[in-house]
């Protein structure tokens, strides 16, 4: 089979060091090189195998096939440059170029594309534009729970034109990164919960917004995310007002998902232990009892580090260099 | 000052036991008995005292001035009839009588009042009723806090009328109560999260909408609780279509809650550690962003135990008694 | 290749479904059958596959090329009985045959082995006797951490006769069991630390005392095991008068583990994180310093479900099957 | 009642917080100052008290009749002088003026007193010296459990000379202080648990043997110290040979401890629950059984930011203030 090397940029954090195992098992990619300006000069056992973090500077971009950037936020998008004119095609795991982000002063410049005009990695919604793609913006890890909730009702018009689609979400700590922070030490986090972002100021919501408005819906999002105490995993528990009643939603995002490995249509509503270190999002859909006006409830659930980052990129990287989607990814 | 003694039935449930330290600590009441039927003949230590427990059949009901009630759901409405007709006034923390309840089959029997006929303990907003009463419903947990966050805007008929109100809770295991379940072991609880009740059939729900009824409010609940990996609290977080904006809800707040000790409005989303141990309300409140009609969000913690529970019958019990309101709950 | 078909007494608790899940992964086993009692009639996803509970007596036990029993302790003897006159070779994971075990009443029937009369299955220790055997007692979790920490000392004669060794261990609660009880709930787990069994009372010390005597050691055990709010690990730390100073412990462990594929010698005391899902004990020895007699610290750790139980259980199904002793078992 | 004004130096550490809450609460003390360099200008609810953080310089040493300084270790020494200098009196929380520390290279300088010359603040074992004093050396939180657990057998002279006491013990996340690490970060610490400085490395333990050589002892100790995935709390377990058998440890230990408000003898293993935001060491002790040579089995249990910190701090200001030494401090 062909071997295509891969490169990891920002390997090091929770996504990277999940990226680099997923590598690791990859039955037709190998790991050219995994940065880490911090920890440089440093190793980890990730998927079996001791990976050695090198300093970005030290990478040979050309030398891979793909490159994947778990860099951060507004440092993300020079590399993916470098990375494009260095021949590599590109999975971006930062907001620089998804939809709705604002961009950055510099990012105007020589070879970056404007946030937006790279396909979204979203592969269940938006196929097609991925595959035969040299660079995607890989999405972030709560707009992937809950756009893939809401995209049967919303892309089909089901939804109240108009209307407000609340939800509330929570999110275990590796979400907010593998940076020291004060208010993610454990003695701070056990036994707490809280809204972080209140009032819709998350700024996943602009992301959010820009692709349900290509789907084709007009509602507003209300956005409530928490912070939970256990280490990965998401859950959005969504309210959508719809156009008329449906008589079987569950049949209808059955037939919405069939024949997608990666999401699942359940029975009752998920929990974060039933998609932990897998790479699926699980969905629960009713309408909801005891209100007057057609109510659509709906739960999902997926791993932040898995179906929300990692997982999916390597959805995307496997389109990019045409093999099958799933390759490397357990079910 | 005048010592009376006072009953507790359950007391060896989180309830129960949260409800004796509480009794210890009290500069005017004073344990007269504390049944628990499994553990009767063992002791606990419990707010820096040791209490004995009883078979409740044991218990001289007659001898308390006013009896507390955390005996289970469907179990708790034939002693607090016993207790009445022994001529103690009577808490009662189970469901049994709560507005909204169906109550239960042998219920309709003599001397058991109807649910929804006696006041519901919810000082803050039924505070006359619960005055010179001899017996009151105390509220649930997840009710306590949706209904204080709730009401300042349903009693002044500011929500959109007809509208669906939304509230995504989470609560911790102690909601649960104190008899072993699988499902609330160690090793099912930690690093998970999860709705319960979802599609809106939590036994809750009837006594939210009784309540927010007796209040004027004709707006429809969408209730979705979820269970934390946490021992104690619950938060709530709900938004609200408003008939019209509001130009500043906080301050609408904090006028409707003005000098009651135990509704905080903050200024910034609570947690749970804010109110852990504590009998308060703590409420966050504010007009969301990026959203066309206009919509209040809210979030509210209390303490499942405290507030949700021990700490507003003892509230109820001091208004029942004729002492001071915040006697015996430290701020 | 060739396919066993293999049975799961007792699969419904967190050991029987473990096993479970490697016998569906294993390239070289499938399931015959899975018995769980309260749980009859149910299934579960385990390891992937949809596995149906029968009852132990729907059980076709001739049909199972080997029968692995995880029935609690006193209830496992007569299945085993039954599963050998069936014709099936058995890997027992309770304490009934164990040595050192007192044995039941009944035990002493037609069929049943004494106590310590069948090999025990600790490969790396007493690979000879397992191999070629139909019938071995699998080690219980804290002792294949401790022998396994101690048997190179022990058996080299290297610690000071009549010595006594001293064992701090903490486990997670998989430990104790699936049922629900009390005490091990999630609310009266979290943020608590505790011995138990104190005073050197842990029924698993008369296991680790026959074993040590076997391999030629005379000294005393002071074991205390300690509950910890974590799911599944065991860590044992301890500390072994020497009769003599040891040059290099660590190269001496590296030796006699030479070529385990399931002991690992540590450059750094190991955590619960580096065993966790592994089917692995992982060792760190060194000298203490600060001491004038001579004396060694090892720290070892394992998953508890897995090196202390399902895992090993299949090293021993495969030394019993003639098939490779690490199949199925991923490093 | 006489009121003392009291400082804080480094205040917004876990300890400082402490300290802060306790002296809010405090019936014949309030708060002079509370400084955090890091902090200065913030303040924080503290003991239902808001507490201004200021710069130290800031400070008027001066004007506080007593100072607590929990500065860190290597930069106390010079704050205590100063404070000596302005004529408060000082209880220093650091290990910079404990017995066995090292000392630092500035610290011979003018008013710094030598490591070991001072009071050391274990008022069990040491009262007498610190009444009347001027400055206390506040004991680290593990010597303050393992101390107040052997003194009893170690000061009779009953321990077996120059036998090695192994010492396990486990504490909570907060005794590593409060800066950010990536270490202890929450999803780096749930559901593990590891031995740090092992091999009998740890920099308390020049302290404990320093202690337990001026109690008569010659034993030598044998620490490993381990990570909890909980917040507070430290639990010992130590083994001590005898010289010869002890007919009733218990007895023993009550004896020595009788009238000690802070002390508790357990009939049962303490946890860490048992002790928890209370300023107690609960310690059981009992004869190890199945060992030949006499051996005491010891668990102790201390809340490490109270009795290990915190309150030990406040019995040794009431000492030195000529107050009562439980004063402010809740049993």
């Amino acid at each position: 089979m062909h071997n295509y090397p891969v490169g990891v940029l920002g390997a090091s954090g929770y996504v990277g060091r999940e990226l680099c195992a997923l590598v690791a098992g990859h039955p037709a990619l190998s790991l050219a090189f995994a940065t880490a300006q911090s920890q440089r000069g440093e190793s980890a056992r990730l998927g079996g195998r001791d990976v050695a973090f090198i300093a970005p500077d030290d990478a040979d971009l050309g030398s891979a096939a793909l490159v994947f950037s778990a860099l951060p936020h507004g440092a993300s998008y020079q590399w993916v440059a470098r990375a494009r004119e260095a021949g590599a095609k590109v999975v971006d795991l930062s907001a620089d170029l998804r939809p709705g982000n604002p961009g950055h002063a510099h990012q105007a410049g020589a070879g970056v594309p404007a946030p937006g005009s790279v396909p979204y990695g979203l592969p269940e919604l938006m196929r097609d534009q991925v595959r035969g793609s040299a660079l995607v913006a890989n999405p972030g890890c709560y707009p992937t729970a809950i756009l893939l909730a809401l995209a049967p009702v919303v892309a089909r018009g089901l939804a109240a034109a108009g209307a407000t689609i609340t939800v509330a979400a929570a999110s275990g700590v590796t979400g907010a990164g593998f940076a020291p922070r004060q208010d993610l030490m454990f003695a701070e986090v056990e036994n707490d919960f809280r809204a972080y972002s209140a009032g819709n100021t998350h700024r996943h919501l602009d992301e959010m917004r820009a692709v349900l408005a290509a789907l084709g819906g007009d509602q507003d999002l209300l956005f409530t995310p928490h912070l939970l105490p256990v280490s990965r995993g998401i859950l959005a528990t969504l309210t959508v007002p719809l156009a008329a009643p449906l008589a079987d939603p569950a049949a209808l995002y059955r037939e919405a998902y069939r024949g997608e490995p990666f999401v699942e249509i359940a029975d009752v509503p998920p929990s974060l232990r039933d998609v932990a270190h897998r790479n699926v999002a699980r969905i629960w859909v009713a309408t909801a009892a005891h209100v007057r006006r057609p109510t659509l409830q709906i739960i999902a659930a997926i791993d932040n580090l898995v179906k929300g980052a990692a997982g999916q990129a390597m959805q995307n990287a496997n389109l990019l260099l045409g093999l099958d989607e799933p390759m490397g990814l357990p079910a």
